[in-house]
């Protein structure tokens, strides 16, 4: 394990593994998802930050869409600044986080389960701090992460979460039962569509990921990757946010990277893509519905049920940012700092 | 009202007396609201895009910590997209749109009602689409917006959303009381120093936002206005966001906006002020607790309840968008591509 980039290049090529090591672990899953269920939340609040919020993202639309329930994104900081204390009984509180080590969820997670929140923790870390406050701990299990740069940790808490949601509603994780193997075919297929991409983006400065619905996810952490690795001037916006404003600060020295996988999301990328390219931009599709658009270049993902795309989708996207990073003479495995725990409150 | 930028400079400057004609209209504000808290709902949702969705941030903030209620950001494509139709009664569901025409937010709060939600649409046109469509409707009354980027819209949304939260618990508007002077003097006060940084900016090619707590929307809010008339590659970070990762793409091409205003937000601003500058990065600190960091340079607004801050933190940046627009040869009244109402679905 050596050379640069060479832990980041590791996590990404064990991910269908973990994968099938997630899937092999549904029925613990759906133990914790029944208790959950059995306690007929009226609502859910997620709490995160960096990639664990994507996820969190992910998951709220999992939550909104397969159980029919609201869902709303948190801020911690309503609490360990402010000290809100909203009632929460009958709420589920859902927070991720890898390491289960940041201060400020896990006092937000206290304060939650002491106001009545169901709290959950989903985390990478058994005995982790954030495991050990909330009421029910879930491990996403993808092994000790030694990049810095989230990868495994990242498709693991997504796969996780979609088990947990859709345990809930009754499913037997028949959407993900091959996911490993997908993975497999999505890494493997891509890489020379990976490799071109580089060189198209190897010059730009500037780089607008964009997707919507359960594809949002999947543009905010493609952003954050490229950003966190790659020192690009790299932002997400949902494709409808995206037409509604700064679509004026793109042209041709814009490379965006369009997520479309097959389902409404993807096709109400359509318009997005159309608007992107009209501008001149240098469009990248990336998803099972890469060849649907008129990009400039495509990134084929292998087609799943559209709720578990992200899954797939962000794979050749983590490859893209360890790739670039290296071409432009970084090493993704010694970013300038950052560190893997958040010590904010 | 000719050449370029007279529009947007002319709604910068019409903001204290739109925030006085406001004020003028919290009786009402306070009826709507005291009708609101009739129904004890027992937690908020909040929709919309843009610069809408930064102030239904800095709601979701004021809802929280104000009013102690849960409060999340939905998407409106759980709807629209995906026909999601979770239980929402006792449900407060708020919309924010300054066209109030938006097709998907209309659509949103049609089926949010039609789902027992206690649905409110805060919009700047009389006989929208969404005030037709919402149980009750706020009318922000900031006039018409003529320029394309918002301006005044946004301020007045954000001070008619906190009259709505303070008259909900009972308050008077203490706060926000001499608002509109407070807004002459930000923008008088400030003049100099946003040609200052007008200076230091014009090359810049990346800019970060960040912010904490209730400035978290002044944050997101002055990113995309640099990007929708300046073409910057401006993205926002919340402080704590910024430290756990992306604080890597850092370096000295980067300018750092760092909104910092007396109160806790403003206080937690320490540290990420301290990471940005280790990496050499030109800092532009705004707020009332500018001089409490050590910036390269400040943009000082007179200091306020730290709940009303954002109203007066964004003008000076709104000033930054305009003149850094016009000093880099643009037009901010005729943004390459920016139209006022989304027409996504």
């Amino acid at each position: 394990m050596t050379g640069a980039g060479a832990r980041m290049a590791a996590e990404i090529a064990e991910q269908p593994s973990v994968f099938d090591s997630v899937v092999a672990r549904r029925t613990e899953l759906a133990g914790v998802a029944g208790r959950l269920a059995a306690q007929r939340p009226r609502f859910a609040l997620l709490a995160a930050r960096g990639s664990s919020d994507h996820a969190a993202l992910y998951a709220k639309y999992l939550i909104e869409v397969l159980l029919e329930l609201p869902a709303g994104l948190v801020s911690p900081s309503t609490t360990t600044l402010y000290g809100a204390q909203p009632d929460l009984s009958g709420v589920l509180y859902v927070t991720v986080s890898q390491s289960g080590g940041s201060p400020d969820l896990v006092e937000a997670t206290k304060a939650a389960r002491g106001r009545g929140a169901l709290t959950v923790a989903v985390t990478n870390t058994l005995g982790s701090p954030l495991a050990e406050t909330a009421e029910h701990a879930v491990h996403i299990g993808a092994g000790e992460e030694l990049a810095v740069a989230a990868t495994k940790t990242y498709t693991a808490t997504l796969l996780t979460l979609y088990l947990l949601v859709d345990a809930a509603r009754g499913g037997r994780g028949e959407a993900v039962a091959d996911l490993g193997e997908l993975a497999e075919r999505a890494l493997a297929g891509s890489a020379d569509a990976v490799t071109a991409a580089v060189e198209r983006y190897r010059k730009v400065e500037r780089v607008v990921t964009t997707g919507r619905g359960y594809s949002s996810a999947t543009a905010a952490e493609a952003a954050l990757k490229l950003a966190e690795t790659s020192y690009l001037g790299a932002r997400a916006y949902s494709g409808a946010d995206l037409l509604h404003g700064p679509v004026a600060a793109i042209d041709s020295g814009t490379g965006v990277v369009a997520v479309t996988s097959k389902g409404r999301g993807g096709e109400a990328m359509h318009d997005v893509v159309a608007a992107v390219r009209e501008r001149g931009a240098d469009v990248l599709a990336v998803g099972s519905a890469a060849a649907d658009v008129p990009a400039s270049a495509r990134i084929d993902v292998p087609a799943t049920a559209e709720e578990v795309a992200p899954i797939l989708e962000i794979l050749p996207l983590q490859r893209l940012a360890l790739e670039l990073s290296l071409a432009r003479g970084g090493d993704p495995d010694q970013p300038r700092g950052l560190s893997k725990i958040t010590r904010t409150r």
